[in-house]
């Protein structure tokens, strides 16, 4: 029997002993691009590009001038920026930078949708903007590279040093991609009150739809969620008590702070600190991670990426919850609300620095402070007449 | 955008914004069957069924005579028992059972071959009879039908009080699989004393192969492994300190107890008691699980199904390490020694209960005191219009 | 050297080796009668007893109604309930009980101070009741007889099902004592709306000094905790940075959901769930355990039951935090405020079952669900000579 | 109330209500000098000290001179060293040191008894030769002054760079000590190879008799323990079944890799990397802490440092464990054998660098990591929205 090499692992046989076996249905076999070859490749050279960085990070402003003359003059490409980041008085009051800043196209975040406009990503200074970028895009997004400045994050893989030719490789289309998955979700919202539920529609950035039924209204809102769903006690002192369902059926109930359900890539942000094990974003799973369970036996649980979950107040439950996506647009949840979660077929194309692998465990063993070869720390004497 | 429902997850799109892609490969997209899909299928019927006991529990041996005699008597099966099993004096003296017993086709383990004899596996008793099973079948593994007697294990689903239609019902081919991943792991041990090294081939049990270079044969024994492979202290009561590579890169090196390398399926296992995330066993990964670790912010990791795992003992670590594959075969690691593993492409498939989703959420319900309401399905209609 | 059995442990010898030694210093000795020994003893025969019940839970009014019956008429003592358990329309629309009830002195939370005349509490349903109890005692607290219904909890060591005898074994004076130490915080919030706040005096150090000059005034508020301190985010989705002050230094600062700080009695509610280790009530210590902390080597940790903590939003923290007090009277936290806690003088004490010991362990057996054999003393005669 | 300050927390009132006290029984008073205040007082000038060196460490070799010549010429001392120390060839072939060396005493473990000839001990190189230091001395201990070289220990807390009037000081009677609680061990072994074992009373249902009759001799060890006594499961892969009883009654049957009993001391050690939170030394507590332990709701317990803890194996355990102290001593503890464990009353007494709590808290820093002030790793631009 011969192997297919797959970041997925070989495929199984389909016979077991002597005459069992699995047919072979033609329907439900996916198709799958192993995760390991994936490269960024160009169908036309890109022009626009979208730079994000951190706000109120002084160190930030320098290199995102750089960048930004380096994107604009050198490359001859577009520069978005959001509006916001151009009001900082450092760069109001920089004359030299005025004549570029000039060439910019800006936007406001929740105004101007400018998803289809832009080729490429660029993020500077930190985790967080890659949440930001993700939420810009709620269908698909463009490959996104993203530096840090002091030290290496989990999703920042470049670093800014050395910024030009690391660009200029990328753009001409050498580069491997790592698909980070993102969750899609749905809330909805019942009526509470039946009477004047006319501008029921659109939330500021989730993409509202109104469910146009007579007398029965419900709110529907849909997020793309690169990191983690959180539902919580939120202002609460008492114990959250949610409901999860797998597939349609109730799984358990969380009773504690609340419950994250995160991609691989948010096992490493909240989740990590809730005691969650590290998944590389490679692996097709979502994450369940309980937030100081009352049941001290409640462990994190990993279940495929294609199920689909949803998560409604407990019946018995006496407070409302509270549900923010990738840390942003908390609500309240009460009795009768639900949130649904899946995959999403949207994923954050991320240029790895190396490869996905390389990517992950640098950034793990900085993280954790894996790398130090340290040695044992007992005491030798005793060691011969052990 | 239509997705594909699968337990993986949808395909995720391949094009990125305006202008960015990823190229479809054709050498390197995998055709996954849908694990929710599997279903068991005999191209004959079964004739040989092996059965396997856990011993000295004496609370077995009626539920094992009455089943081989439904085999035997009702069925007309070819029933397989290991010759130890019958030499329990419950069973030597019991004369009603003689008649039936002489039917049996009796084997030794690790003497015997029978693994491409077998067309059914019957376990009764315990999760560790399926690593027992696990262990006769290096390559492919026949169906496994799994009984507890008491409380319902992570790998036992089904309950022995209504054994006989449920028997029925498998053998006619009405049943979910769930293919539960093995580890491939080759053991490559260098040669310590050159001289003598003829007899070097043939471990007991696992597939012993000389390497006939001169003057340098290493002994490399492999194992086809359910749960885990575990490398820790020993008996010494020092750190272990093992470097963990994964596809040629040292990734970390683990100091403190030891190392777990598990399956999903040993997620529920021994690394649950380390402290790791319980996975699903649809889920392609393989799990890294820290024992008691020096560094306190040291995790379990889940990477790719797909990679290469070697682990070795340190170049400064001051004792030997320990091995054992499922619990079994226990034996010394030293310097220069190598255990690769990666997954195998020869699962165990377990006869679901009702299917591979709930079989697993119960299971956990009932070994991790779940306080689930036994409910109907919330919100069935919703489900399809997400 | 004859060691004096104690719960604290054996006085250690205050000489080491032949010339060194610690001088004893009668002022910095402590005089502290051994936790095994305390038993209740009455001056006088109690005549009072308030009776807590959890209210809207209906399996209770019965055993109250029962209790209340015994108390009043078979041992002929005062009643004390709150007016709010006597409004449930069970116990209003009771003719049977109108003649009792009428026998009782009720008292409205936070506007009736019964403090002092109260000589006896007994407490119906659960853990929280205790907190209640200990809520409405800011200083001496009579002791407490706790009984759960249905399953054993922590705090609650008598079964109900067999009420009589042992309340009057209590009266009686029959009965050791657990003395659960309590938690004196102070909170210090400074006046936000004052133009001239010169140099009001809290200190780098933690030296905290409140000023009573003109147009400064502090709000001062005192609790007695007897569970837990807790300081976390609140209904903010952004980590809570709180420094946490021994003794006047800083020694960290937590940076995650938040901090809770906890008798040993609490060690086994939220803290629990946090990740902290059990604490024996008769320990004296502190226990400071992160909530969700970012950073993954953080540890709950003890310290002695003397130390003087603080707590305050670190400089850097972008959001209020908020704290409660056995998971009430939550409120808000500012930049300047402050949290001031050590242990209490006074102590709530709890009547045992059998004794501290068996006490914890059948609790801690009950609801870790631990497996523990029924058994005799394995090797009391040989628990002498040790 | 007038409290009376001490680390031990303040004396609880002894009266509850009106009418309850606990009655001041003074056979049961115990007088504990309060930890915060106890100083190093010499009752005659030092004159001997030992050295303890790490061995197999060239980096320490240039320290420990300069040391020895430092306290022989310049303080008049008489150093005590082990031979094995100063048969390091770096030391037997340096000329200059020849003739300091010639003024050592000389000792070899296990054969020469020095403990009542030491006056103060040096320990050089990290937390294990403060482990080193307490097996020798199985009384009393005289005070320890120990030395990091490179990073801060949990036991070390002075740094080398500044020896000299860091020692002065010392030997001047100028200094904090914190007296670090042992625990006292006696490991009682069944004779095995006796014949004629007639009725010697170990009875199933536990109840022993030591038989002090003629050919049955048990066999008695005892050990003064600084950090933790480990039962694991040694070279065996399966879990060891241990029963723990406190004060005579079986608490629990720790079911897993083992179980650690240590003390605050022990707690930053083994227990830590095993999941128990950190204990201040000058908690009078023993923390009893499982090894991957297999019911997932296990916690690390603390209990009063005045209990008798006993550990055996389990009646059904069906291989033997293994024990150690302080990871020396190693040895099998088959059924029948027992290892109890209290609190000594020989403390280790460590001079502090600057007092017991900052000391304690600098080392967690730099052990944990804790002191870095790392910024909110968040993204702002949503901040004000929120």
């Amino acid at each position: 029997f011969r192997r297919t090499r797959s970041m997925h692992g070989p495929c199984p046989v389909t016979t077991f002993g002597p005459k069992a076996c699995v047919l072979q249905n033609p329907k439900t076999i996916m198709h799958i691009q192993d995760p390991a070859s994936q490269r960024l490749t160009w169908n036309k050279p890109p022009k626009s590009v979208l730079v994000i960085k951190k706000i109120r990070d002084a160190t930030l402003l320098q290199p995102f001038k750089e960048l930004c003359i380096f994107l604009t003059e050198t490359k001859g490409m577009v520069v978005y920026v959001e509006k916001k980041v151009l009001e900082d008085p450092a760069i109001i009051n920089d004359e030299c930078f005025a004549p570029v800043k000039k060439k910019f196209c800006t936007f406001r975040e929740d105004y101007d949708d400018i998803s289809d406009q832009i080729d490429f990503i660029i993020c500077l200074g930190g985790d967080g903007t890659l949440l930001y970028a993700s939420s810009l895009f709620q269908n698909s997004v463009p490959p996104v590279m993203a530096f840090h400045l002091g030290s290496l994050g989990f999703l920042t893989p470049f670093n800014f040093d050395n910024f030009q030719p690391q660009v200029t490789q990328v753009i001409e289309g050498n580069a491997a991609l790592v698909l980070r998955s993102r969750l899609k979700v749905k809330v909805v919202k019942e009526s509470r009150d039946n009477k004047s539920l006319i501008q029921n529609g659109i939330e500021e950035n989730g993409l509202g739809v109104v469910n146009f039924m007579e007398r029965e209204p419900c709110k529907i809102t849909k997020y793309q969620v690169l990191n983690e769903v959180v539902v919580d006690r939120g202002p609460s002192s008492y114990l959250s008590n949610v409901d999860v369902f797998l597939d349609g059926h109730l799984i358990t109930t969380v009773q504690g702070d609340g419950v994250i359900v995160s991609t691989p890539t948010g096992s490493t942000a909240y989740a990590a600190a809730a005691g969650a094990s590290m998944i590389h974003p490679n692996v097709p799973a979502i994450m369940i991670t309980p937030i100081c369970p009352h049941s001290l036996s409640f462990r994190p649980i990993v279940v495929p990426a294609g199920v689909e979950l949803k998560i409604m107040l407990s019946p018995e439950a006496r407070n409302a919850a509270w549900v923010s996506f990738d840390g942003r647009k908390r609500q309240q949840i009460s009795h009768g609300d639900s949130i649904s979660i899946t995959t999403s077929c949207y994923p954050l194309p991320s240029i790895c620095f190396r490869d996905p692998v390389n990517d992950w465990f640098n950034s793990l063993a900085e993280c954790l402070h894996w790398n130090v070869r340290k040695k044992q720390n007992h005491f030798s004497v005793d060691d011969e007449e052990f």
